[in-house]
């Protein structure tokens, strides 16, 4: 059976070291009342939590699954305990707004606690996973009625919320929605349709959930233009807002599927439910993707966290199993083989996943960071460009984590050969948890196009500016630091890179509309890299400058080596993406669909 | 449900217009009866049973499983009945040698059967798979006698074959292997000990089942050295040569694994049973190499296969998904919207998954056609040249084959968005089935470092040079053709980045141990794109020579489209893996173990 242990020395050096969360907690006036060490309180708590609660629950309810009998979802044996506690211990108010019961710590801290869900159990993870988001939609969309009504039940994990787009002929295109709803006389709509592939859409943790459902106003106009969001509440609501009867909500049925199976992915059916209007008639998209864009960096850590606990169990494997002597000789004479850490292969797919991995934490936590200050900044100007940030890297993160998630998790299955293989291992779980995360809250197709539409080539390029700056900035610092050359110049290599085929998309998106769809998944990537190289060179500026003398020099000994492997063997794929990008659209899209 | 449907066509250009199946058969004599006709009636033959017998039993073998009860393994509905046609049908004895029933076909055509195979059911192909290779260990090392009592049953297929090597403490490293063999004073001898993940080790498809297993003579040396290889049949056999009773081998459990779940992978305990040598002793790993080889080619075919069938149901959903609207404008305005086909990333996608496949047919047969001449060419120098190739290729068959099957099938899920990731739709099982390929027969990591230490070193490169002679050969021939100068030109710069790549590591290798592992996979993925870049350049001069009033205008227009598509858009990915190999050993070695 897999362990997992949470990354705290890791996270408090992202946290601190390299992005300095008192610089936020002294910034922003709502965090006045929030410390270092109350962070680190609450990291410490969570991993308590996550390591001894949720994760023991992880393999059992892979195994189990969820069940689904008579129109009721159950969760696999201990799920229900476990949200009991979770949500006793406070965990879904962590982050979430004070003025509904909130603890109000800022995102760059609960990107780490999601990170630590996602590791010890992403199963368990997705049922409170949205309810943070759909409270965050009602805050900023809904009437005062629906939010004192419905926000602190969410805030305090009683309820949990879930959002409801797919349905079965429309996913990526929300446009082709059919699920339809009629106003009544009391200012209610009654909503009516099927939607699929509902994450967490029924299941018997808590008494009542709330969906967000896109749906299809009477006299809409087609299109995107003619949605419209919707609270549907699985049981109505008393007078007093107890619970009351059932709403005309059903789940239908839950699929089968290739991992988290612990987490009910459900058909909801809607047969003239109670509904209440969220936003602006037909302006639904817009509240939606308030949701949808919180997830999104939510979905892109659950990479991160799957891509952690590969790395921890590989690594206890690859220090255990004894086969072969390394190239240099026996370092282990004494015993029948060396560990297999001794040899390059291994040691490859160790530092690739390590690599990785500690860059998407750091990149998380900044982007975590700028959520708080796109909030929180008290200038509306600094707002509005930590917004922009936000907006650029989303699919990024998204993405890019996702993809990366999953090589990352593949080589820790190799790692462990055929035992790998083997369920009881845990590492095929961590493979099959983490493929849907490539999928769910728009493709990572999906994502490079927005990347290249609407967050390079919308703006002509503003945006990108705001990423590429601050990289300029930091090599501009490091000119004069012999020590830092080494990571510096396949940085500015790469950024050079980036900035390159940026400019490039932009001069000839406009020309041929297939371009930007044509170069997305190759430029997201070569994005990705470029932002790890950034995090690669910051951090080995922060250990080169600690090292001398610390207590912790083996910490910092390994961040230098792992962003000399990452300069080395990791960032140089950005050459052939930007080759692959260059040559255009044309070998895409000159074959006739019928020669396919 | 997926389908599939067997690219005969595809296969038939490969046999006859690439390779030219018709020379071979002319070369060797032992072909004599064999004429491209008959190879013609096999494949259609083959096509039929894969398509109607063996694929509609793969989605429900995966979801039921195979069975452990009391001792016995049962395979799931139906195996038992289509083992049964299958074997009656000669479908075992297809490649087998002629003196003991075999058909003797050419292996250049027995390969794609095996593609077959593993597009309509790859646990199912799982249990004759071996068995063809163990008749042909048991035909070059065992006596007289076991050749006569073993092979022909082997080669019906009355019996199955398996392979036993890996024991709990003993994968790679089979020079720490424990099973031991006492002599008898009647020749033969006693095993015992355990083997796990044993494929097919234990089965109820047919009376008996004939094991090879690695085991160690009582006073044999310490390590690889003193390795010998034993025959133990699981029931003992009457003087008739029909079954007796129970020898003492038994299947301890299996496994539960993440795929191949109708496939039976066996613990197997031998205590006290009775075996008989095969070939020296000591020299077991030897005799178990001819099995391997032969293997590590099925299970690279095994890559392509699942790729195969991943493509045609992506393409199949591609073509009726309707989602959006191609960027160039609607191309079907008078549907809701456009079928997915007509996305860049999509598209991008499918196109990959094209090249691949297409390139790695004809790979695979090419490398076919050199294990024929292998064995039958007339004349000595020629048999050791073709041999010489074989074992140059054979680690990129099997780990390059496997690497790119797994994002063939990845991105053939990604296609299907949620629908790939539920098991209804059958995309996530092909990832979960070939997800194994990369790890038996020798993990992937071991196939690099065959083809570094062994393969380029170990002569000085002088067995690559009959690879890189041949893709020279072609491109001087070409050198006029002005229509081939868009493919010749990557393809060239493939080749010398291959050559120069190849070059350093002999100048390198033997200064530094660990440079060889080092570079190992990316090695093995910039060998395995100049050898797909090869098939490329040679099938497009192929198209381009018959496209002109050919009746087949569309089959050979879509290979100038992939060719061209392979040529801009996967082959560049060499001149990063150039660059990171050149970075040396260093950045993989310098971190002490204690630092990761």
């Amino acid at each position: 059976m897999p362990s997992y242990k949470a990354p705290i020395r890791d996270m408090q050096f992202v946290l601190q070291e390299v992005w300095s969360v008192e610089n936020l907690l002294n910034t922003c006036p709502n965090f006045a009342e929030i410390s270092p060490d109350l962070i680190d309180a609450v990291l410490e708590e969570a991993a308590k939590i996550n390591e001894t609660l949720l994760q023991p629950l992880n393999q059992s309810g892979d195994q189990e699954g969820c069940q689904f009998d008579n129109g009721k979802v159950s969760t696999p044996k201990g799920f229900k305990e476990a949200y009991q506690t979770y949500q006793e211990s406070g965990w879904p108010a962590i982050a979430a707004d004070p003025n509904y019961g909130g603890q109000g710590f800022p995102q760059m801290v609960n990107t780490l606690n999601e990170e630590m869900l996602s590791s010890s159990n992403v199963s368990f993870s997705l049922y409170p996973g949205l309810t943070h988001a759909v409270a965050n939609a009602i805050e900023q969309h809904a009437t005062e009625e629906l939010k004192n009504t419905y926000i602190p039940q969410l805030t305090s994990g009683e309820w949990t919320g879930v959002m409801c787009l797919t349905e079965p002929h429309c996913g990526s295109d929300l446009g082709l929605l059919r699920t339809k709803a009629e106003s009544n006389d009391d200012g209610t709509y009654n909503i009516s349709g099927t939607k699929i592939f509902i994450t967490g859409g029924d299941h018997d943790l808590t008494d009542n959930i709330v969906h967000l459902v896109l749906a299809r106003l009477t006299d809409a106009p087609a299109g995107v233009k003619g949605i419209s969001l919707f609270l549907v509440s699985k049981h109505k609501l008393n007078e007093d807002n107890s619970i009351g009867e059932r709403n005309h909500v059903s789940c239908g049925s839950i699929e089968h599927k290739m991992g988290i199976k612990a987490s009910a992915t459900c058909v909801i059916n809607y047969d003239n439910a109670v509904g209440y209007l969220v936003g602006e008639p037909n302006r639904g998209l817009n509240a939606m993707f308030t949701v949808m864009n919180t997830e999104r960096l939510a979905i892109g850590v659950e990479g991160l966290g799957l891509g952690e606990v590969a790395y921890q169990n590989a690594l206890l494997y690859a220090k255990d199993r004894l086969q072969g002597r390394a190239p240099q000789g026996a370092t282990h004479p004494e015993k029948s083989a060396d560990p297999i850490i001794v040899h390059p292969n291994v040691r490859r797919m160790l530092l690739t996943m390590k690599a990785y991995n500690e860059a998407a934490r750091a990149f998380a936590v900044w982007v975590g960071m700028h959520v708080d200050l796109e909030h929180h900044h008290p200038d509306a100007e600094q707002r509005q460009q930590a917004a922009n940030f936000v907006a650029l890297v989303t699919p990024i993160v998204k993405a890019y984590f996702t993809d990366v998630g999953l090589d990352v998790c593949n080589m820790g299955l190799q790692i462990l050969g055929g035992h790998g293989y083997v369920s009881e291992w845990g590492m095929e779980q961590f493979v099959r948890d983490v493929r849907i995360a490539q999928i769910y809250e728009g493709t990572n197709g999906i994502q490079a196009l927005d990347l290249v539409r609407r967050k390079l080539l919308a703006n002509n390029g503003e945006h990108l500016a705001i990423f590429t700056e601050q990289v300029d900035k930091f090599i501009n610092e490091q000119n004069n630091n012999n020590a830092m050359q080494e990571f510096i110049e396949p940085l500015n290599n790469a950024l050079t890179t980036l900035r390159d085929v940026s400019q490039w998309l932009l001069d000839n998106a406009g020309k041929n509309p297939a371009e930007a769809g044509a170069a997305s998944t190759e430029y997201l990537h070569l994005f990705g890299l470029t932002a790890f190289g950034f995090m690669w060179a910051k951090m080995a500026a922060i250990a080169l400058n600690k090292i001398d003398g610390s207590a912790e020099k083996d910490f910092y000994t390994a961040k230098i080596h792992t962003a000399r492997f990452f300069m080395q063997r990791l960032l140089p794929k950005v050459f052939s993406l930007k080759q692959i990008i260059l040559t255009g659209s044309n070998t895409l899209m000159a074959m006739p669909e019928e020669l396919f």
